[in-house]
């Protein structure tokens, strides 16, 4: 063994690029999603973070990207240190449980030893450094046998994510940050995520999730059968003259179901989670209230403005502006404005309102304005 | 005399046609101003309607425009009925004392018996032919001598009006509609506006007056002498070969003075000033606000929209929306909203700080960016 070989030679990342963000419309578009966008004014987009973020622990040869065929292009631009046979490219979206057991299928069959650990492609998180040591807490819990998640510490009684609840640590002589996770809950009303918050039991759920490769496929294959089978198929397959005719195939026939529910509360309920606090500054950056709160750098007072071409002109208002033409943005006395203004489409709203944007998207699907998508 | 004439034979209409309305920017521009706008999607700007407007009463003939060269083509565009010798073009503007005493010059030359009429080109009347009616009451008092004024039927407190003080009727025997005007008032705090709603002695001044062309010139000689002689140059010379050249030499040593100031208040003071009531759906229109007020056939529940080619969608917001592209715009949960969204340049705000935007337009000239002024 050489010494320049990494000390975790069985641990791959998955990056499932997925999902196009519906509640940062106009901004993000089926053609250009959440994962692809700068949100911050960082100068690199959510999905090239999160590849930055995960190289020490995987390097390129370690790390898979998971996306749709629409988005090849994109993603190889921006990744081009992405290797061919790290990723694989869907012919639909099936969701985060196929997308990241497909992940698991392929890395099993190069090494059956292997850790997984699954990272959304679309994720803000300030201290990398500290987040890849959660995750080095995750693998260690993934070496003892559990489905790792990583809990969010809550900052308040946020309603807008899910939960996990602890009822302690695992083993105190092993690690004092890995706890026993005795299940999730979804979105809660304000009260009970008031009760969250006081009890110190709770973590937001931030869609993370390290294990055993197999053990992906073992839980697969009790709840989703079929599906397991499938993928299996496809995986036997890669490298094949026949791959593209199975996977399409195959591929069609998947379910749509979310990891959690295919994969996290079965194993939750079977004794089979562990959940390592992690307090790294994350977000989901969700809504444009979220991307107001991590725009630091350019502002005009409580104003945040994203788009460097903006010509933006504040007179006492607050919220954040984004501009994706060169007009000029002139905003009086709004409290919280989310403005955003892109070739094509228009978007004006508040904070109190950021999460509404996800039904204005319907309503033009089905009102003839799909160009505008 | 033929029974086709006209029975008000003296009598001739200004129309002003100058100021940029800055507080409808962007949709007003110096080069776009607003009398050159329709503001209510009637299908005709505000000088086209005053035009029209004015036509049963002075027809072609006698109906007289005062703008500036900078307008020239757009208002000869829109009036293509203009007669030349009722056109005077401004080389720079002068304020309303020197337009309408210009005008009132060079009628005079005419017809020495003739009364005019002056009529901003950039507000809204509702009921044209009531409009009418109440101006014949104002020739009556004209040709008692008075400078005549009409005065606004208040709606309500409003502090964004001048307003005139009445102390009753001129001549009972004569009209019970021509009163008797003890000066002229500044927009009022609210306090102030109620105890004038509460008296009926107030009314709004719409910066409309009727009288004598020589009564114009006799109290401009007693407040400017200096300008009533560079204005008496001016039309001396109208039709000569030199008249350019007076013209332009003498405009510019004009005083930049608003006729209320110059005339009506001057002539108040020595008791020459009467007041019609009128009550015919005014507005000036003077923000977007007001231009809210006024679009009755195109809206989305409580959402005004202005501009045929706009893609607006809206979940459960009020005010108005001004749409010079066609991009889609939507608004999402805001109350009393005012978009303007137009190549160049979009303002955001609400009706509570309409009043805010010429603030808008003097920072934006003074940040470098008078390219969308």
């Amino acid at each position: 063994m050489s010494v320049a070989r990494s000390p975790l030679p069985h641990f791959y990342s998955v990056i499932p690029a997925g999902g196009v963000g519906s509640r940062l419309w106009p901004l993000s578009r089926a053609d250009e999603p959440k994962f692809l966008l700068d949100l911050t004014g960082a100068g690199k987009s959510l999905l090239r973070s999160t590849w930055d973020r995960l190289m020490p622990l995987t390097g390129p040869e370690r790390t898979f990207v998971v996306t749709g065929y629409t988005h090849r292009h994109a993603v190889e631009t921006q990744l081009p240190e992405l290797q061919s046979a790290n990723k694989f490219l869907e012919p639909s979206p099936r969701d985060s449980t196929a997308a990241i057991c497909m992940a698991a299928a392929l890395i099993e069959r190069r090494d059956p030893d292997a850790i997984i650990g699954s990272f959304p492609a679309d994720h803000l998180i300030v201290n990398d450094r500290e987040f890849r040591r959660v995750v080095r807490q995750g693998i260690r819990a993934a070496e003892m046998g559990y489905l790792a998640t990583i809990g969010i510490r809550p900052s308040g009684p946020s309603v807008a994510f899910g939960y996990i609840q602890s009822d302690g640590l695992v083993d105190e002589s092993v690690s004092e940050e890995i706890f026993h996770a005795t299940g999730f809950v979804e979105k809660p009303d304000e009260k009970t995520a008031r009760a969250f918050l006081e009890s110190g039991n709770y973590w937001w759920n931030a869609g993370m999730f390290i294990g055993r490769a197999s053990l992906f496929r073992e839980q697969l294959a009790k709840t989703h059968p079929r599906m397991e089978q499938g993928i299996r198929h496809i995986a036997d397959e890669w490298g094949s003259v026949a791959r593209y005719k199975t996977k399409d195939r195959e591929w069609a026939s998947l379910d749509k179901v979310a990891i959690d529910y295919a994969i996290a509360e079965p194993s939750a309920a079977e004794g089979r989670v562990a959940v390592i606090p992690g307090d790294f500054g994350w977000d989901d950056v969700g809504d444009f209230a979220a991307v107001a709160r991590h725009i630091r750098d350019n502002s005009i007072g409580d104003l945040a403005i994203l788009g460097s071409d903006a010509r933006v002109i504040s007179d006492g208002t607050s919220g954040i502006v984004v501009g994706n033409t060169k007009r000029v943005i002139a905003l009086i006395g709004m409290k919280d404005i989310i403005v955003v203004d892109t070739p094509d489409a228009l978007l004006v709203t508040d904070s109190s309102n950021a999460q509404r944007i996800k039904g204005i998207v319907g309503a033009l699907r089905d009102g003839g304005n799909g160009d505008v998508l």
